[in-house]
């Protein structure tokens, strides 16, 4: 039965490799390269280890590492839609939930389980845990775009309204961060590189 | 004082972007394009979550987690060393040192003395977590390599005892793990991927 499990573990290892293809609208900082969502993912669970003390509640970090880190692996079938996108929903898609089921699927079914209820978790956005890795996400290009010169506020002509209407689910997870991003949103507005 | 420590907590954010620059030798599952230090870190994290149970000894994997994702972070300013290489070390060097001093520096005094000795406890390599950690360090290449018809080692013109050598440091994290990657190794002497 181990050997089993390790073997199905394995076929799993190998087909999330390609979330290392999957670009995101959002550059590198103070670059123009692309950031893909392996490198997303990584930077998001280094913001959860570092930055969880300011978590508005008491958090499960190992849950919320799980979280981040596997947040995005259903955009190997399903691909990513940009948040600001008007044509396409960004929540919790039908497409996003078959993906889940296929790829965590290949995992043993214990794991499968685990995986596809933690992804669940995250995007209902309703434990403490889920808050704050949202926030995370939420927060890593909104550091990305301030360092970008607007990045892709400007690129694709996004407004205040819209970004702080997005932005403001990082409340949700931290008050503390919350404060800082406003603060951000507002001083991008006063530097030109977001319209309001 | 929270506010303090939030903003150099951001810097070393911004800071640790430079891992997606990182270069290893090492490609890409089915692929001849090289994988980057944060896509690598990000990739042990998925592993070690997905293959704990298979540890020798009960580790703590949120820990394991901090290891593998902060490991090469040290590289942003040392550069990555071919592990067969054979004119520079790979081991802990004056130079990954200092680099660990000036990149966890950037973070609040607390967390930089916990992540400053994490680092080390991994290149250490004592602790069981360290041992695991290292495990996964060593297994993921094996299975770009094998996935590659032969990768680096074909590259590089690597022989089977160096490779068996290096990959024997997965034994201390997992006998298990370690029995599926010899048979991967010998099978790869098999099929002609790697010399003997």
């Amino acid at each position: 039965m181990e050997a089993k499990s390790l073997l199905q573990q394995v076929e799993f290892i190998k087909e999330i490799d390609k979330l290392k293809y999957i670009q995101r609208k959002t550059k590198l900082f103070n670059s123009d390269r692309c950031e893909n969502d392996a490198e997303h993912s990584w930077h998001l669970a280094m913001m959860t280890i570092i930055l969880a003390e300011h978590a508005n509640q008491p958090i499960n970090v190992l849950k919320v590492l799980k979280m981040v880190l596997i947040h995005d692996i259903v955009e190997i079938d399903a691909g990513d839609t940009f948040i600001y996108d008007t044509t396409k929903s960004h929540d919790n898609t039908e497409e996003e939930l078959l993906a889940a089921k296929r790829i965590f699927g290949l995992l043993p079914a214990d794991q499968a389980k685990e995986f596809i209820e933690i992804w669940i978790e995250f995007e209902e956005g309703i434990t403490e845990e889920a808050k704050f890795a949202r926030s995370m996400d939420r927060f890593e290009p909104l550091l990305q775009n301030t360092s970008n010169n607007g990045g892709t506020w400007a690129e694709f002509d996004v407004s205040y309204d819209k970004v702080y209407n997005k932005k403001k689910a990082i409340e949700k997870g931290s008050s503390a961060i919350w404060k800082y991003a406003e603060n951000l949103i507002n001083e991008s507005v006063k530097k030109g590189i977001l319209k309001k």
